[in-house]
């Protein structure tokens, strides 16, 4: 007897991926799309359509994660700063190209839960989670279950203000979170700095060929991302911060510092109670996270 | 038949208050004990014990409030930094001097819950509370309960950064809240800006009679809180954030400001969908709070 399969779609802000997944949180089948210039909805739909009939999957049912925010009660998609995507009628548009979509979600609350689904086996059941990607995203669990809010946009802490003369981000606001940390604006900063055009993976490169300025940017990184966990141990005290997403490989150019920060703005009374945690799970954390969704169906 | 009566204590950073409370939430008898320098957790307690018996209060429970951060399991208080107590078995030492103690909370998950309970009737059952005293402390309520985080320290609001370039704070932190918007703080920069060494209600009372530089320290004021609770719609998007304490009477000077970041930061998706309000319970939160801590006793 075959295992049940559903299909995870991850929509990011540059690209798409989408996997074929066990019940076993396996991926038999993946594709990804990637985008030249910001697309429309349409688009990006119609594409994910086509990979779907050319491979000729075969599918339960389907759970699509998206960067930006959502309306639940409507499955509204109210805004996206870098897909630059607002008030999409999701269910409508993504229902005309793709058969068997059930679920939504914020991408980075579908990584969460693909964590405390697939990686912490349901166990560890409150941790707020941070996606270091072309944006920075959040997820938060609390008491095994995703915590949306009140709108449904909880957890988004790539735009906490972290430093208020900080640089305009693409949300709109000044000093975000994600303007410091985000692989695009690491990038651009990394052509200040550098002189070069590298991706934040190439960067990490250099810094493991012992390039001063390269683990000087990451250092940096490490001190942004620990104000951030400062301010959210104080606010939401978590049992643990998990970070996930394309840069944690790169964390030992940034997790002493991000740890050494949160310890001198919490002070010695709070500053190791809460985990400073890397995800396991790798690049496969979207598409797991979207699968389950779908596997695991969350309703808040 | 007489109706129960509870005590209800508010430890706070320069006074306590104390009050006899009816089911009612309805303040019978109360006292102030003020302090002139840091006094020793005995020192509270031992004064609050003289005053219930030299006025012969009869109670059935009594709910104790204090500005610091509390572990629950073992009724300790981890840390208040504006008493100066660290590592306090509560239970033990407030057992010493008062019968009848039942529960312990943080003085702003207090008030927020007071507020739960009395002005919102257990019907707004999601926001969060902000208490604007000497201190700037915080209570969040989720789904009808205080949400209390991994440790029992969530909700301290006051120590988010807002500024990392700000002043020291009491935590020993940098551009906390609490350095931008607390009485403590506020009445040094008073001192700085009018030469004159006034408290905050003083300082409102100038504003009222047009001083522009008063006017302006509630704006910046404004422009700070309005950082701060973009950054907590970002995180939890809350129903509501609710002001409470001592300057929520001067919200005409600090309000505006403060509506207008967080409409700027949180840019046209999400800015209107919080509400900012204020809370009508005024100065006697913080005894209300303490005994609504055993009148509806709450258990994480």
């Amino acid at each position: 007897m075959e295992t049940k399969k559903v299909l995870g779609i991850d929509i990011g802000g540059t690209k798409t991926k989408i996997g074929l997944v066990t019940q076993q949180y396996n991926i038999v089948d993946k594709q990804i799309i990637i985008y030249t210039q910001n697309p429309t909805p349409e688009e990006v739909f119609e594409k994910i359509s086509s990979k779907i009939q050319y491979n000729k999957w075969m599918y339960d049912s389907c759970g699509i994660s998206i960067a930006g925010s959502l309306e639940h009660s409507t499955d509204k998609l109210i805004f996206s700063p870098n897909l630059k995507w607002a008030n999409i009628d999701l269910k409508k548009v993504a229902g005309r190209y793709i058969p068997k979509v059930k679920e939504f979600e914020n991408d980075a609350n579908a990584s969460a839960w693909g964590i405390y689904c697939h990686e912490y086996g349901m166990k560890i059941k409150n941790f707020v989670c941070i996606t270091l990607g072309a944006g920075v995203g959040g997820g938060i669990i609390v008491n095994g279950k995703i915590y949306r809010g009140a709108h449904g946009s909880a957890g988004e802490l790539g735009h906490m203000t972290i430093d208020p003369s900080g640089e305009k981000c693409n949300c709109g606001n000044y000093g975000c979170l994600e303007t410091f940390v985000g692989a695009k604006y690491l990038s651009k900063k990394i052509k200040k700095k550098l002189n070069k055009s590298l991706s934040p993976s190439e960067l990490f490169k250099l810094a493991e060929k012992g390039d001063s300025v390269a683990r000087k940017i990451f250092e940096e990184m490490g001190e942004k991302l620990g104000i951030a966990c400062a301010n959210i141990i104080n606010i939401l005290n978590p049992g643990a911060i998990v970070f996930t997403g394309g840069l944690t490989g790169a964390k030992r150019y940034y997790l002493e510092k991000l740890c050494k920060t949160v310890k001198i703005k919490l002070g010695k009374y709070y500053s190791d109670r809460t985990k400073i945690l890397t995800s396991k799970m790798g690049e496969e954390t979207g598409i797991i996270g979207a699968a389950c969704l779908v596997l695991h169906p969350f309703h808040a």
